[in-house]
């Protein structure tokens, strides 16, 4: 019987000294627990992606000496923790430490190029497996993508290194829809490779990245023996009945073929030799059940909010309040996030504002519990007009005075954000970038844009959650059921210079996050609403480039995963 | 005798079918010349880099139909085209044509993805070499990358697949030292291999990319026998006399000791046998001279803004006049780029600007013959703080105040760009941005930033030096010579806030294109200076991610040739 404990933690990139501090706090806990092998998830210690810091020398130097300073804190267990190495060349790698002593190290197999991830831009690959001789087990190592490969490191462990546990060190990044695919994949792993599989991630926010946690236990037949808390620092300790894997393995039908049929493969094999294990209290059982998909998505943007404002150093965020539904949304996530007296509103009302909207930012902001400021744009908005009359004479109005309102908006957010040194997040949703339904410096402006990667349709459907969830009254009503509306002309509707979001979104997953063929789409929407979505979001590109970051929960959001250029002639569709 | 054409042409990204012209007319143009091979840059077709839309099917089809119809417009020659190529998997390849017959294509094998190269992502290697076998000489053919290898295609091709010329399709993008850098390699590479070594390049801008042409031939001892035109679009053509370099390459020593010591690597063979060489006249001899490096500089950004401003479809751009130096070079640049008449400058005045200031705009834009309107922002200033006056009551002025008037600046900037469907060029030079001494929003807002990758005393050296090339008077003496201020506060100055830009830029060089040592700066300009530079540098990376794209002109510019995260805790030096 081996005791397990995966540390989800959430190292912040850069902190070398304070992850060090996490990483020692887990290992005393671990060593509380009885835990013969303590274990982190990939990067720990420098955090997770330090993209182009990699090169920076200090860097480097900060994560050595972190490394030189953990040893000592190893004694009595095996520990294994993500860092990166440097050899001749950096590596994504994980050291192993037993009672005190550095043993050796595990270097990622398979590096990520695609998506979010550059790890050939800073990484040479590892070339040989590693299995961790324990007294109790042989324990595979893999890093991330390493286990993602079904003919991977793990496999190699397995097969020719006789491994009985395979262990993945990660900080695998959270889009909708992830958490299913990943646990259904590591228990495949798992039931082929005839191993307990222990997968530890990496938990919170970086920059547009959220890790999800859910770390957890996997048995030889692919089921889920513990897990850990999903969005939350959070620990699995969990006992691995060892004992009778040796026979799971030889009576597997499968792994006999292969053992026959195949050429051995090598295996490196380090040597650990901890102390006995110490005397242990049985663990407590906890059942962690998965939570909804809705609840999943909020979750992962409260926690990319957080991180962002916390891990940046501010103690405050405001935004403004529009009275429609994505502000109103931002509100609530902020207050999840950060707490009701960390949040404040702004409403800027104009003209062109209804009574109801200042009713509904009024009604929220009481919902919430956080202070609303009120500033109307009239004053200034008139200013710039009549600054610009010489200028516009003889021209009729355009979208230049809409977006006038905005910057106007956007000017005064960001003067409070100066002056008190509040973040400012933006409330922008997905559906608008992508067909630049948004002004550029108005209400695009900001440090933060919480709901960036979020559809509007999803937009409405965490906030009918959201408020399901909510003891008494939350996202007012009126908010959700009204017709969405940017309120900068008279009587203005989305709806009137874009289709219907139930139609909107559909085609916008094809375009965006799946590269999908165009045809389809326009045999169930028309031909021309396509071509036309398509046309907006080709031309939009140079908005997208100058937005805040902000939490990524698609499969493909705007940022790193999506580089497009602005310069490009190439139409989706020709032009009628 | 070989006669060749090499096309240096400017690709824009997405627009196959005029590219597919531009190489049509090529070819023309080199049937009327007598050539026998013509070729052109990486990616012609395409366009490059083409980013994320390598993943667009529509964007692939589109270039595989131009492929097609390629063929017919290569009777009478052999040619040699940058395309994308769909197979398996996609390759960064040449399409090798002879007498209107697709033979066969070339694949890249070398990858760039560091700096701003992301090939991995999208391209799977080539694996064997390729020398195209012409009835007069062999021909072995590289792509950009490849011919940076000093052990790479080009020297099998030559030493195994017998060679006589070397041909490299390149978009290699400029940045100041580039040109002298890789012909300094190029010439090494002809001599190391004894072989005529033929270099097309890409010419022309894509986002932050020039490409600065150069095109080039050298001779198997390393001399330029033909160069192209810098930053223009450009022929060579050029006779290259194959007959005696046999004899060449049998009597070179180290060729005669690889051949002896080393194991044949294999290189494809492609046969081509295009009719007899047409009557040729001889060839007019044209001696292109090496430019200054501040005329390389200024003409590479005239040519990113010029190609950024038309490829994306402006007939005209406007900029705010301040009176100071930045406004003035990059009003000069897009003069020269675009011509007077399309140029717009804007000077809007406040309470804190010198009459001075005022005077320098209008004898700038009355010796660049440009547009000039007037737009006093008192009257928005005003309005904005009075606005703000009851939520900053008893709070001092500080640099939420100076921000507003950046801001309304960049508001007004912007509701002419809308009005009027101009491009809107911001003018923040490098050493602002990297300190963060700059508004968003404010002079930060825009959809090009000329000087985004210019360093301010590079700004002053390239103002000398245009104001040397110009017939009468051109930037303002007192705008070169007065010193740099903000006007954002009373008697405001650069120097207030930040150290001399002559200790600032060869900092900011060390700890942004070098990443290097901090302690040798510390010893040279003091450690407090230095400390607080790499201070601003690390916590301003939130303002950088959100400029528009600007011409790279450095071997390091921010956007995608540095990746830094925004949260982050690394700092450089430890703070005291």
């Amino acid at each position: 019987m081996l005791r397990l404990f995966l540390h989800q933690m959430n190292a912040t990139v850069g902190d070398t000294a304070g992850n060090l501090r996490k990483v020692a706090e887990g290992l005393d806990h671990a060593r509380g627990s009885g835990a013969d092998i303590y274990i982190t998830p990939e990067c720990a210690l420098p955090g997770y992606p330090a993209e182009d810091l990699l090169f920076t020398p200090s860097f480097i130097d900060a994560n050595r000496r972190a490394l030189e300073e953990l040893g000592a804190h190893t004694k009595g267990l095996t520990a294994i923790i993500g860092i990166i190495h440097r050899e001749d060349d950096l590596f994504n790698a994980a050291a192993i430490f037993s009672d005190g002593e550095l043993k050796g190290f595990v270097k990622k197999m398979n590096l990520p190029n695609y998506g979010l991830f550059d790890e050939h831009r800073y990484f040479q690959a590892g070339t040989t497996p590693v299995v961790v001789k324990h007294p109790t087990a042989r324990i595979g190592i893999t890093i991330c993508e390493d286990i993602w490969f079904p003919s991977g490191p793990a496999r190699d462990e397995a097969l020719w290194g006789g491994a009985d546990i395979i262990i993945n060190l990660s900080a695998s990044p959270y889009h909708s829809g992830k958490v299913e695919q990943r646990e259904r994949m590591l228990s495949t792993r798992a039931a082929d490779n005839g191993v307990f599989l222990a997968f530890c991630n990496m938990v919170g926010g970086q920059d547009e990245m959220v890790f999800d946690g859910h770390s957890a236990l996997f048995s030889p037949e692919g089921e889920v023996l513990a897990r850990a808390l999903p969005f939350e620092e959070d620990y699995v300790i969990a006992d691995v009945p060892v004992e009778n894997i040796f026979h799971h393995r030889a009576r597997d039908p499968r792994r006999r073929v292969s053992v026959l049929s195949e050429k051995p493969a090598p295996v490196n094999i380090i040597e650990v030799n901890p102390p006995g294990s110490p005397e242990r209290s049985p663990l407590p059982t906890r059942e962690i059940l998965p939570i909804s998909s809705e609840e999943e998505v909020y979750r992962a943007l409260v926690t990319g909010c957080r991180d962002y404002t916390i891990k940046n150093g501010f103690e405050k965020v405001l935004l403004g309040l529009s009275g429609g539904i994505d502000s109103a949304l931002t509100a609530s996530i902020a207050v999840d996030a950060l707490g009701s007296a960390q949040v404040v509103g702004v409403t800027m009302p104009s003209r062109y504002s209804s009574k109801g909207s200042v009713d509904d930012s009024e009604a929220l902001a009481k919902n919430l519990g956080i202070e609303i400021k009120t500033i109307p744009i009239e004053g200034p908005f008139n200013a710039l007009l009549e600054s610009l009359a010489p200028h516009f004479e003889g021209r009729a109005p355009n979208v230049a005075e809409e977006n006038l309102q905005a910057r106007v908006r956007g000017t005064l957010l960001m003067a409070l954000s100066n002056k008190f040194g509040w973040l400012l997040l933006s409330t922008g949703n997905k559906s608008e970038s992508s067909v630049g339904y948004c002004t550029l410096y108005g209400d695009m402006a900001g440090g933060f844009d919480v709901l960036k990667d979020v559809p509007k349709t999803l937009v409405y459907a965490l906030s009918r959650w959201r408020n399901g969830e909510a003891d008494g009254a939350w996202i007012p009503v009126n908010t959700i059921e009204k017709e969405p509306s940017a309120e900068l002309a008279p009587d203005q509707l989305d709806s009137d210079s874009l289709p219907p979001y139930e139609v909107l979104d559909p085609i916008l997953k094809v375009l965006i996050e799946e590269e999908g063929d165009i045809e389809p789409l326009a045999e169930k929407y028309g031909e021309e609403v396509v071509h036309r979505v398509a046309g907006l979001v080709d031309r939009n590109e140079y908005k997208r480039r100058q937005t805040p970051p902000g939490v990524r929960i698609t499969p493909r959001a705007f940022g790193k995963d999506r580089r497009f250029p602005i310069t490009s002639r190439h139409k989706r569709v020709s032009s009628k």
